[in-house]
């Protein structure tokens, strides 16, 4: 016998499709929607309505926007000879909190992955090339995660630039800032010994 | 600068709103809903607010249902002299996959909890009273949780119902099954020591 009404357990499924969201946890969340009043259950659902309708992908660098251009690329103060690469559009939120980068970005949306069926026209690539035609730009800073696909994304892409006579960089590898030396890797000592610049 | 489109920030902020999600979560909640196609984050809302507009509390039991009279108190097949009071619909739903309890429940929809604002008069007791009153029920059995607010509970709904000629019982304490005697806490121990029985 069910013990909860099919409405309850129908909305429990669908918490429990978010990634992180186990049945326990999809089941506490149903139980708090149950207790908010109408308006405040209301504004949650056209909260998603709202998200999936006006959010689209900026025509220039394909990073989430409700415009047609989004405000980074529309921006006169931004120098239109960079473009910074990034996997998602979270990576330009984390690239923008260092208040460093001053540059355009370009979001992929993805990383090339055989083994998850990913190739290189499932992801932005086309459109990053396209932004290199008229030869405003003069450095693209790959900035992918560094893991294999990451790695193996950005020497991809590297590949299809370099003969357009565009400069491409990456991120310097090293031991994060904060971080305790014994603690570091091994993988990531030798990339810093490697990297490692005059004082 | 904001990163995101306002959209993504309010259901952001909404997923923020749920028990256990965080900021980070939240987001990736997000970003999990713009990945869905149209159908998939309709059904989403949908299902918020179906949850919202259909699940009431049963007339009777006070447990959620979609109908006036839920289908544990409509099914003739339960025992009708017994009713089991718990604090919150998921407690029913416990109770019923031991499929030991063949009676009836009462959802108290809270505790007693005077540091929270919380009296005797905020959760269903007046409810609980009032299906006592044609004598059918013989035994009243408290399966409140057994921390402070919950002991409480059960003392002060027992004092109320014991003048009405109805026996209240209370669920045994002691050592969980498949638990290990030297992890047990002094207070369980103690509780399983005076509820000991002859085998």
């Amino acid at each position: 016998m069910r013990s909860f009404p099919a409405a309850v357990e129908r909305l429990t499924e669908q918490f429990n499709k978010l990634p992180g969201v186990g049945f326990k946890s999809a089941q506490r969340m149903a139980f708090h929607v149950l207790g908010m009043n109408d308006a405040q259950a209301e504004a949650f659902a056209q909260a998603i309505l709202d998200a999936k309708h006006t959010v689209k992908c900026c025509e220039k660098c394909q990073n989430l926007t409700d415009m047609e251009v989004c405000s980074i690329c529309s921006d006169p103060g931004r120098d239109q000879n960079v473009i910074c690469v990034v996997t998602e559009p979270r990576d330009v939120a984390a690239m923008e909190r260092a208040r460093e980068y001053k540059g355009l970005y370009h979001v992929l949306h993805g990383v090339i992955s055989p083994i998850n069926h990913v190739g290189p026209d499932d992801i932005r690539v086309k459109e990053l090339l396209g932004r290199l035609s008229d030869g405003t730009v003069t450095e693209i800073i790959m900035a992918t995660n560094p893991d294999t696909e990451g790695e193996a994304t950005a020497m991809y892409i590297s590949r299809l630039i370099r003969p357009l006579g565009v400069k491409v960089t990456r991120l310097a590898y090293g031991i994060p800032v904060g971080s305790q030396l014994e603690y570091a890797d091994e993988v990531t000592l030798m990339r810093a010994l490697e990297g490692r610049r005059e004082i």
